[in-house]
């Protein structure tokens, strides 16, 4: 790793006027005084691992939501915060680089100085291992002049992605204790915010005064629950991809003779292949969640493009476009099965080339069958959050060859009779992942760094920053925090399979929901997109004019406005108290005292642990 | 291929907005009347091929330039053309898709329609296959509506690119005769104007009245000489990679760890990848031209990489970007000796599987040294310009694999010490091809349609639409036409290796200059581009604001203005003709004659067929 954090760059043209680009603030962060106001106490998403996950966060379990409020508003209950002694910060980049991310610092930055310019920021170098080692760089003005607005984590960098044992969590004690840090702000996706949350509870517990404050960032934008609504970096990355996906179409087109097969980053989940296909169009999407639900074998998936490539080569067409996650191999069940058998093999320490000898005869039959680019490939040692190296793995090869001999089969037996089928394979994502981050991810990472200032002047410990209503402009935004132990479950409910920890409390990433209303757009058009190559190119991304401004589909068409429905809810129960006041009549309140006991026994019901069936 | 060509589609936003944009036209071609202006009959660039060039076009060799004026510039000699009959020609697209290539059958039909609404312009539908079949799709403003300013080549499609063989010319002939066509416009690369240059001497030959023309349009920027700058495409396609490439060195500065071996399509010449290192200022590029001139072999090239990593692990580094443009493989001496080999048997019809023990014991060895999957790679069938498939040769693998060997070997030995070597390899190409075309390549393509009907208009054969001065604003464009044998050599003078085809005079690829102004920039940043990562992102490509109107580097820095300079020549010979008239000096005189015979001694020496080293 280079010393050269932080250091001043060349910028081009473009680079330079996006870091003269600065994000507003919605109305509630503007100004210097912080109002904040709290909400009920937080339950876990999980009902039946409510009690497992308050046992182990004994600190920092059930604290309430925490909206932060204009200057001006009169909500009789908030908490006005005048004081702002100076503080210290530190902030560490935690996981894969996500576009956006250097905005969150700047946010913080900014938000720190206004309120106290004795406060400082220090940024750790190099990710988790800097901060065991107590690596610093102090952020100022000077030092972010070239990073406004940039992409990449590299104004301080990364590494491992793990804060988890104990000596790990001991080493970021010391470093929180030996800096006297009021606050550490952790930068990272789902597992960096669970090692943030275990990370407060222990800090509580200890007495070590530093708060820990976590913040949704990833590409993967698989950080989704009922208080986050999307994750920074996941924007660009998706209209990158997609860009290039729709040239790749548009390329397909042109010659007539090409089947793109294109893999995309994005982790277990599916999300940024779904979104690239509703920004695209490509003929054919095959997400891990609907082959975890319909238990679809790698036979079947390949049958199923056969049979694809084959109606299209009725209408003379032999060319298409392809979309498949890297999360798909670790959802085929067999593969899964196998993947599952040589990581146990690996852990105890087995050599590679002995491990294919001792794999079940049913695991072993399918790993000779597999080629050998894929089978080197499966026996990569598994990431530190148990899955396999999914950005290692071509899936998409595998696919390519498996559909390329199945086709070569049929034209033999005479059952297809087109043109030659011809695969050519991308992986898309490391492309993608250091761009310049969108507008909408430049100011969606700003204000969240704007918030963690907010959370630790409230004295907020074991918080996630959030914005909900972000698909409107940025003036309506709402600005809150929400306690990570609320985005937690014990056990893994989605239907994806993968890593099912049970025992510890986790905050699982969100899977694609197969019922879900962006689900079923894709469903509506999936035979349109298949038979009538109605691609479509989002093109690249722009920084002005038409197409700046844009969200995502997901974050357009997705009812993501939780904290919106419960303020709803809590009109129609006043509506209710306003009517059956005391003078009403004797009809009115038998009629709302049956309507209400009717539908305290639904909830009640609804929400026993016996029935914990979340979204 | 589908029969959907030309059917309106569905256009995101941006897509929308470009099909709004309208290029203007250089002063020169605005109004309705042409202007032409007929400069001096022209020479073939190489000398000793000038009369086989000769024989072998009896009828469109030395043909004059011509020039485009404006409608009010006072030239004596200017053939003004007032007359516009009702005209039909033809457009074919041949071989593969550049960005900005719709822009051309726009601005053509659009020229058309000005100067004679009666006027038609034919698509051929799915390249010169179309051509030979006679399947076309007439022009007209409502199939153009969803096309204009939008990547690809879907309108038409495109097939092989070959028009060659005297069956395929007869067949061009045979539909340009049953469709009466006064035109026939090829918009392509070196092969494909090649092509144009014979077919136009045949169809004079043989008394068809249609005049052919070609327009340079090619990704791989390598269409330059005398009097073409630059190709529709490269701008769009360098930037496409450019921005990748800036993602990538992004990426790989903010994770430390991992080192991209980027190949980019461009064919023999490494234009492309030239421009992009400018671009991009990734660690290293390795030139096509650069291994030729220095004889490199695999190994000595594999060497200089590792050297380059060891450098950079002393300072503590251990991730990279290194550039590799496709045509590499054919420029490496003896990779290049083994691919004529297999050539040479494929040609035969030798079975793929015999050919390994058919090979020379030189060339024998060195296939068995390679890995199975470039072995693989280089028995595919050359394409039809005798190179080979270069898409489909996974070079930057090869020297991946080579480099992690001897990096395991330097570590083993203890004369590395640094971190285990890591790379990931990408392969930029197909995503950049059907991009939206930048603003340069929408004007530039638009104003080429312009001149071809002016070509037209003025009753040329075998020419092609030219504008110079592209690296100023385009109110300052020349616009112009050049005879196609002007361009042509009978063999390959460039020092990079490939297809050396003596006889048949062709226009060849230009390669990077090795001594020319582009390559020195390289050569004087490249050490600091290798130690310091001195990291810009030109970001992606953008349509508004700062950057869209930007220019590719080469063409910045070279100094193009071929025609620009001969007039500059002219004024100093007219200052000669002014100074010494009748009743100058004795002196004056004497030194004039003493100068200017000198001048003429040095340049027909240099001029002589022995001589025959030109740019």
């Amino acid at each position: 790793m280079g010393s050269d954090y932080g250091l001043p760059r060349d910028l081009s043209h473009l680079q330079k006027a996006r870091s003269f680009y600065k994000p507003s603030l919605p109305p509630c962060l503007q100004g210097t005084t912080v109002r904040v106001e709290f909400g009920d106490a937080t339950t876990a998403a999980d009902p039946s691992g409510a009690q497992a996950i308050s046992q182990s966060f004994p600190h920092t379990y059930g604290q309430p939501l925490a909206h932060f409020l204009k200057p001006t508003s009169i909500v009789p209950d908030a908490q006005i915060i005048n004081q702002h002694p100076a503080i210290k910060v530190g902030l560490v980049f935690c996981g894969r680089q996500s576009p956006g991310g250097h905005n969150v610092v700047w946010g913080l930055h900014e938000a720190l100085k206004i309120h106290n310019p004795a406060s400082t920021l220090l940024g750790f170098l190099g990710g988790s291992e800097g901060l065991f080692a107590q690596k610093t760089l102090e952020i100022t003005d000077e030092v972010l002049t070239t990073y406004k607005n940039q992409g990449g984590y590299d104004l301080l960098g990364r590494s491992k992605d793990q804060i988890r044992t104990t000596e790990q969590v001991n080493s970021a004690m010391a470093a929180c204790n030996a800096l006297e840090l009021d606050g550490l702000v952790i930068v990272g996706g789902v597992t960096s915010n669970t090692d943030a949350a275990h990370l407060a509870e222990t800090f509580s517990q200890s007495k070590c005064s530093t708060k820990v404050i976590g913040v949704p960032v990833t590409l993967n934008g698989d950080l989704k629950n009922q208080f986050v609504e999307a994750n920074v970096g996941f924007d660009t990355v998706c209209k990158v991809d997609s860009q290039l996906i729709s040239n790749l179409c548009t390329d397909a087109l042109s010659a007539g003779k090409y089947y793109y097969f294109v893999r995309l980053m994005g982790q277990k989940a599916s999300h940024v292949a779904l979104e690239c296909t509703l920004q695209s169009h490509p003929n054919m999407v095959i997400l891990g969640e609907e082959v975890v639900a319909s238990k679809l074998t790698i036979f079947d998936i390949t049958k199923q493009i056969c049979d694809a490539v084959q109606a299209r080569s009725e209408k003379e067409i032999y060319h298409g476009v392809i979309l498949l996650p890297e999360g798909l191999i670790e959802n085929i069940p067999e593969v899964y099965g196998l993947l599952k058998e040589i990581h146990r093999f690996l852990r105890q320490g087995v050599s590679i080339d002995k491990i294919s000898s001792q794999l079940s005869p049913w695991a072993s039959a399918l790993f000779q069958f597999l080629p050998p680019f894929i089978r080197e490939e499966l026996l990569l040692y598994p990431e530190s959050d148990d899955s396999a190296q999914l950005s290692q793995i071509e899936t998409e090869k595998l696919l390519a060859v498996l559909v390329e001999t199945e086709m070569s089969k049929r034209l033999k037996e005479g059952t297809y009779k087109g043109k030659k089928f011809t695969a050519i394979c991308h992986f898309l994502g490391y492309q993608a992942r250091g761009s310049l981050p969108s507008k909408f991810d430049c100011d969606y990472a700003y204000v969240l760094g704007h918030i963690c200032y907010h959370i630790l002047a409230a004295g907020l410990n074991g918080y996630m920053a959030t914005v909900t209503n972000l698909k409107d402009s940025l003036s309506k935004w709402r600005c809150g925090a929400a306690p990570i132990t609320a985005m937690m479950a014990v056990k893994d409910c989605g239907r994806a399979s993968g890593s099912m920890t049970i025992g510890r409390p986790v905050v699982h990433p969100a899977i694609v929901d197969l019922r879900g209303r962006v689900y079923e757009v894709l469903r509506q058009n999936a035979t349109k997109f298949l038979m009538e190559d109605f691609y479509r190119n989002p093109g690249p991304l722009q920084f002005d004019g038409p197409g700046a401004e844009s969200r995502t589909v997901s974050l357009c068409i997705e009812d993501l406005d939780y904290m919106g429905r419960i303020k709803e809810l809590n009109v129609y129960l006043d509506k209710v108290r306003c009517i059956v006041k005391p003078g009403c009549s004797q009809d009115i309140l038998k009629a709302a005292l049956s309507a209400m006991s009717s539908v305290t026994d639904i909830l009640s019901v609804m929400s026993s642990p016996s029935n914990g069936n979340i979204n």
